[in-house]
């Protein structure tokens, strides 16, 4: 039972969340004496064509869990069954703990290739074996965060709810997502797991199965607003505008009781079907009854609809949204940057890294970015706003988790300091200017002179 | 403490992995009087472009699920502080237990366009609050079974090995995929809690940040091979041909006593390198050295290696696969077909669903498969292999989830069953033939003249 229970709660022990050769490596490195501090960076290599840029995101959960991360006896009792490690390295795992420093953008932070996300300083094997987790944590959140930015922009002030849930790949997706979305700017989530563990607003409206399953449409109906007086009614179960008719029908029995919130159309042509249920509403004197729409959209499709100039209040978004559609993984790398104070890197082909730890400083003019510096940590270059932060040092990070809320106002107002030309659904004419400082380039030089000689 | 340790766990509740609107319509049928018995139906509408067919995967994990599905204080508590629930629904939610009966295709079963992968016949509002939780779960494992089957077949019967955890979207979809993926023909995963909570191989060797942060390559890989004298070493750090003639000194060096197991090549040119790498290791008599090779692979590039016979031994694969990079979703729904006995259907465009309870019937010839028909559960159609069984009664399930290698094995002999033209990574010529069974057909008509005067 202890199995199926864990599958009920999606569950997954995090600290075997680990590629095997993470922890043959550890063995290794403990064979090797290795116990020097390395520095590893997580990046994206490139600026994928689909994104004028990427938001951090996720981090905050991370440092939770590596704050969190032991080795049980389930866990060391697999890991024996493996015939690859001897007991005493299994006994060592039990006081395992994870005791590095990270430094961060923080979360809603917009980014660009090359520029760290977060790096860790710590023992190799620390560094080493919390490697999956690091790529798959913050790798999903920011994938998805910078997805729902774009859905956000082409909504254009609109509430964008996310409805995506059940189209997820798997539940952790579903509801990191969810968290990864409203700090991105969507409004609310239907997810009600994600509504308890973040705080975020719920909502939800009804199913067609709930009008099916009753004997008529208005009947469906009718029951529903009086369970839910402030419902949002589904219209496209039949006939999208006679399910229309029927809540004006409704509406006008209820009189001035009436509190019903609005419609949702969830099929159909999205662009005449609004405008001819928002005429039969206006038609009614229902000016008050808000049109929300779903199925099938995405940024590209919502800009479609409102520059036809349609009369929707809000929209539901899923599945594109959900599994980043355009997008669904980039090239995020965690990449060894340092080890004992030497900068290391490799020459395999398009994956060169930069060596030496780091900084990122954005350049603003106006109160607008203008352009990032990516520079040596002890680099001259000291201007512009240094954007890796420490949050966590020997294992401890800094401070809790800030409120969602905070953090979602926060991206907000470093998206609205990007240049305008970025913060669109279409690809940028132009790229945000990032510069590696030439100290760092200098850098990279002299360590890949040294590596050749290897 | 409590919300960080779940978060560590990749942990959620799946008894609130749950859309508001499913709670909201428990409640609503509960106050309607609305306690008759429902099926859905579990199914993809159209077959898209990408795929041949389908593969059933995910039920068993499911039904684990719904076996312990509950609602704790912590859940009950958080829905109260909705304020859209009154206290006695909430106490109520207290003994809510799934009850209902399943039928279902077995896991690894190939399916294709408006085939019921599953059936769930339970009290309604039962049957309504778990859609979330059925369409992710199922939806995932089915999506990358799906997925994995290509990469499989692409590979000609050398292995695959799953490196995807990185990549893929979640904690949840790492762990699961690397179940669906060894069920549709990968022979090993890289991801240690997948090992752990399926009993899947695991695989690894060893990453380049080893070998940057040794002194030299050649003392990476003599340390790495003093502690794991199999290993598989990693050559393309910086010069992959000098990689493989270090391999090669090594080995050398070794004598008799080398147990190394090959090398792996995870970037560059792979048709030139992996030739080149053969034939450094052929003329130092390293025969029985393998090549593994690694990076940005999927069933395209693999076909593509493979064409240009290449000496490569196994696949290691990532990203593509973990995401099912060509179709991170589906139409997949979930959708009521019959309340207290009585078809249900919709007719919002392009969402038409079969109602009633169906049967998938397989006709085969000489061993293969050569068309499927769905067919009204009381159907007189009687001919062909019944695909849908019950798995589930009562809430209770019929028998614990098969050894993992007992579905693999199914699996690989049904896929074996299949035409061969539909066994192919390009698209297939001619669809694979499903019948709607014309008693379904006119049970349709009948139902949709009876709704249409709703």
């Amino acid at each position: 039972m202890q199995t199926s229970h864990q599958d009920v709660r999606g569950g997954s022990s995090a600290s075997l969340f680990v590629d095997l050769y993470e922890m043959t490596m550890l063995h290794a490195y403990r064979e090797c004496g290795m116990n020097g501090v390395a520095a590893f960076d997580l990046f994206v290599r490139t600026l994928p064509p689909e994104r004028n840029f990427l938001i951090a995101c996720g981090v905050n959960c991370l440092l939770d869990q590596l704050e969190n991360l032991a080795f049980s006896d389930r866990d060391i009792g697999y890991l024996s069954t493996l015939g690859l490690f001897p007991q005493e390295f299994l006994e060592n795992l039990r006081s395992f703990r994870f005791t590095g420093d990270i430094f961060a953008l923080e979360e809603g932070t917009p980014f660009f290739a090359n520029e760290p996300i977060l790096e860790v300083i710590a023992p190799i094997g620390e560094a080493q074996i919390i490697e999956t987790l690091v790529l798959n944590q913050v790798g999903l959140q920011t994938l998805l965060a910078s997805k729902a930015a774009r859905v956000v922009e082409a909504a254009k002030g609109r509430p964008v709810v996310d409805f995506g849930g059940r189209r997820a790949q798997g539940l952790d997706a579903a509801i990191k997502g969810a968290r990864a979305f409203f700090i991105a700017g969507i409004s609310a989530t239907s997810n009600l797991e994600a509504g308890r563990q973040y705080g975020i607003p719920v909502v939800g409206t009804m199913a067609h199965s709930f009008i099916e399953a009753c004997a008529t449409e208005i009947e469906a109906f009718s029951s529903f607003a009086t369970v839910f007086p402030t419902t949002t009614l589904l219209v496209d179960t039949y006939d999208t505008l006679e399910g229309v008719s029927r809540v004006v029908d409704l509406a006008r029995e209820l009189g001035p009781d009436c509190k019903i919130h609005g419609i949702r159309l969830d099929s159909g042509d999205l662009v005449s079907l609004s405008q001819q249920a928002r005429s039969i509403l206006d038609g009614a004197g229902l000016h008050h009854l808000q049109i929300f729409v779903s199925g099938g959209l995405n940024e590209s499709e919502i800009s479609r609809l409102l520059a036809a100039d349609v009369p929707i209040d809000a929209f539901g978004v899923g599945t594109d949204m959900s599994v980043s559609m355009d997008l669904p993984a980039f090239d995020i790398a965690y990449k060894i940057v340092e080890y004992e104070g030497v900068g290391r890197m490799k020459f395999s082909p398009r994956k060169r890294t930069l060596p030496g730890r780091k900084q990122v400083f954005r350049h603003y003019a106006g109160g607008m970015a203008e352009s990032d510096v990516i520079a040596r940590l002890d680099s001259r270059q000291s201007e512009g706003t240094a954007l890796l932060k420490p949050v966590m040092l020997g294992g401890h990070r800094l401070g809790p988790s800030p409120p969602i809320s905070d953090i979602k106002n926060r991206t907000s107002r470093m998206l609205s300091e990007l240049p305008r030309a970025l913060r669109t659904v279409a690809p940028a004419m132009t790229p945000y200017p990032v510069i590696i400082d030439e100290e760092l380039q200098d850098y990279e030089r002299e360590i890949a002179a040294r590596v050749a000689t290897l």
